[in-house]
């Protein structure tokens, strides 16, 4: 889980929260189009990827694209097509030495389509990030997914 | 149902567009993580939920918190994670006399997952509000959830 | 599907992001109010409507708006409700001749509820449009819909 701050958290602009909207837009739909350099680059360099579905986190971009290599490959064989869809986002700065930061809250439920079967929800998820910006581009430093059935 | 005005429509600023979205994301959340005082509070004191899944509206902060109680302890004992899922929200200014007021129109579906279990759409529904800015906040004044399925 | 363009794409502003979802929101409440005017009205005068469950496209207002009296009527009389989810909206500038145009890229997902049964998802859709301003307000040029499943 994100470390809960003492102080009020502040949100985040108008501008930047539009921002954001649009990043994980981007993000959502890289995953599902089983790009993986561009869903690896949308974390840091050191960037960290946890998940209760996982024993252990993936740590830095490279672990995060040998991962999706495998699950991307294993979707495809299967035939499935999914849709990660993200909603209910609430943003805000981070606070003390991590000022430069924003922290995310949101929802991620996971559509899965077979050829010629109803969607299904595979699974539906809370999502807690830190961001940070690199050269005016959003990167998540470290990404934490509950898995509401786990 | 929120009373059709004759005049037609002034959709709010971006701004305030933006606003909502973080509120209702925010609220929706708190819903979702059982927290009694802030979903009630996101409510005007006087404030009204009707919805025609109750013979009743609710009326007042302390109805809504009271109900809430009832209601996120069953939940809760159920073992039921629920996510509310706001979508398609349209916003216009009131006009008139409730000038300062703003009316929104959205869709809420509701997920639930069982630990072990699928996800799975508790409930889809169209969900209209009248809502106001209480010292800078956006309050509730009234909320109308008409569920599809009733 | 919407051409690929050889030069990266230029993100939409704040504004120009805000005012698309704002637009979406109605435009996709219209079609689940079964209001043929305000649906097929969202597409300019000459708009094309495609997707992979056609065999042909829709082209102009007129044959949308056929189209939709004939669906329209056939979703009343079978008494479902039908709710049209739009997320993970990416929306750039076109460039080039169509430098006023926007192209946007999103999911689509469906949702259908009957009286008395829980909400079932009709399809998982991809949506792709092109998009223009027809005095101040958006309109579709043509979009293209790509059912999950088929």
């Amino acid at each position: 889980m994100v470390q809960a701050t003492a102080v009020a958290p502040v949100p985040v602009s108008t501008e930047v929260y539009q921002d954001l909207q649009h990043f994980y837009a981007r993000q959502m739909q890289s995953t599902d189009d089983l790009d993986v350099p561009a869903w690896a680059g949308s974390f840091t360099e050191d960037g960290v990827f946890a998940t209760n579905a996982f024993p252990e986190p993936l740590t830095g971009r490279a672990a995060i694209a040998a991962h999706c290599e495998r699950a991307f490959a294993a979707q495809a064989e299967a035939g499935i097509v999914r849709r990660h869809v993200m909603t209910m986002l609430a943003a805000d700065h981070a606070t003390g030495p991590d000022g430069d930061r924003v922290h995310t809250r949101s929802y991620v439920m996971v559509l899965e389509t077979r050829r010629g079967e109803k969607p299904v929800i595979y699974c539906s998820t809370l999502c807690e990030d830190v961001l940070t910006r690199v050269d005016g581009d959003w990167r998540v430093v470290r990404r934490q997914v509950h898995r509401d059935d786990l």
